[in-house]
């Protein structure tokens, strides 16, 4: 048997305790690294909460390696492959799954919080959000926008969008890669101002208004983390903002913002009546137009 | 302190290592019971796990009585508030935290797994999604229809939608209510078929296209506990499927359906070729106009 488990997001305690009761009993316990981190835990601070090692799982693993990882789980043993938030936040894990039933593999899936529900925690309503995109690092070459159009179709039917920030690991810089040479850069994580000067980069390049820098917006920081801070602002002011340790991800607001999520977010501002200010102001674009009633016919 | 505490999906032990730990150290734990409910757990079941009392919060007890729940909570005592998936699937739990934050009540909340992030399990990825929608029981007189343009609006864009089907727990009768008996009507669960008869019911009346009977949907049933199933159909076919026990939740599809979404679909269907054909055939509403190259001027 294969089980995805999620683990959450921050702790060693947030897994599940049926997913804790799992992870004791398989045989090989493997720990997906690549995509995302659990912010108050590590793998010696994993291996010592479940009392067994843990296999760290990178990308060349699991992308190219999943037969190693499903190895003998068809009868004889269980293999349990942890992921940090929910098992179905990436592809990746897909990709495993369907590799899994080609091999008739029987697979079960432990849920657990990922950012995609437990951003609702800044007030917004999840249900009022669009479509997620993702932001990654820009170069000095490559600038990729095309969340640029994600985020205007949100903004003109009123929804939220959920940015996720680009998380490097393991990565290579060219040179090492280009000579073969296995070393790795440090990780990086991006955070919210350089995500806010990116976003504001690219409207100023593309011009199309599908926000502004005075569109206002949510920074959430260390999400389920006993750091957690959220900080609403506009992407302005939230370019200079000082977001502190990772992960962080960004919120971008849409025209529906109800009274009772701008009432949430207003502790999270420097200025109430600024931001209540900005919101409306932001809720002008893509703003459909006024009710017009019928003309009446009074020409007999 | 106020602790609100995510119960996951399904099992008693859906619950966070993290989130018992509080459980058994609080004075006084309530059970959020009327806008989900936990599928393979009841309240004596919960009472056992967690070797202490819980009380049953109904929406009255909630929405009026929300200063008995957080009682003595500021220094002297520790409130555990759990909701069935996340604690932030429901504006209800945002106005209890407002509350408590008015009373100066220190705020803390164990995330968990909902359906607004297990629901990637029906292979379906999440960053493609929508808005959600709320689908409510109709009566002969009262079919709210506000839905439909959020649809529309999420399939113009190709964006896959998330519906939440009603859950009516301790509802009275109007004629119960009008006499003043506390008699409450058997909790009623909407089941898939009524789901997409009601939509296809609406798309009569409106007849704008958002979506049509042939329109293809993933049946997502009892998600997270032991009898989990999905079953991916036209709207049309699933109008006539049993989807057993509740509780249940359907996606319907976007024009951006990607190869690997589809090749998980395959699995929970009854023809692949003809849901292959279904879902191309769909594809064609909202598709935007193909690319024509700029004429080039050859006047002179």
């Amino acid at each position: 048997m294969l089980y995805l488990i999620g683990l959450g997001l921050s702790h060693e305690s947030d897994i599940t305790v049926r997913g804790l009761e799992i992870v004791k009993k398989c045989s090989r316990v493997y720990l997906e690294a690549y995509t995302s981190i659990l912010m108050a835990a590590d793998i010696s601070s994993l291996e010592s909460f479940y009392g067994r090692p843990v296999i760290l799982a990178d990308r060349e693993l699991v992308e190219t390696g999943s037969d190693v990882i499903l190895k003998n789980a068809k009868e004889e043993e269980d293999v349990a492959f942890l992921v940090v938030g929910d098992p179905f936040g990436a592809t990746t894990h897909t990709d495993l799954v369907i590799r899994a039933r080609e091999l008739e593999i029987p697979v079960e899936v432990i849920h657990n919080a990922s950012v995609m529900n437990a951003v609702g925690a800044c007030g917004l309503q999840l249900y009022q959000f669009g479509q997620t995109i993702s932001l990654v690092f820009f170069t000095d070459s490559w600038k990729p926008d095309s969340f640029y159009n994600k985020i205007m179709e949100n903004r003109k039917i009123g929804l939220h969008t959920l940015i996720l920030l680009d998380i490097k690991v393991k990565e290579q810089s060219i040179e090492n890669m280009a000579r073969g040479r296995l070393i790795y850069e440090p990780p990086r994580y991006m955070d919210i101002a350089t995500a806010c000067k990116q976003l504001i980069e690219i409207e100023e390049l593309r011009g199309e208004q599908a926000y502004t820098e005075n569109t206002p917006c949510v920074a959430v920081s260390r999400l389920g983390s006993p750091t957690q801070k959220f900080k609403a602002g506009t992407l302005k002011e939230l370019s200079e903002y000082d977001s502190g340790e990772p992960l962080h991800t960004l919120v971008m607001l849409g025209r529906q913002v109800h009274d009772l999520e701008l009432e949430y977010l207003y502790q999270f501002v420097d200025n109430k009546e600024k931001f209540k200010k900005d919101v409306e102001q932001d809720q002008e674009f893509f703003k459909p137009p006024p009710y017009v009633p019928p003309e009446e016919n009074f020409s007999d």
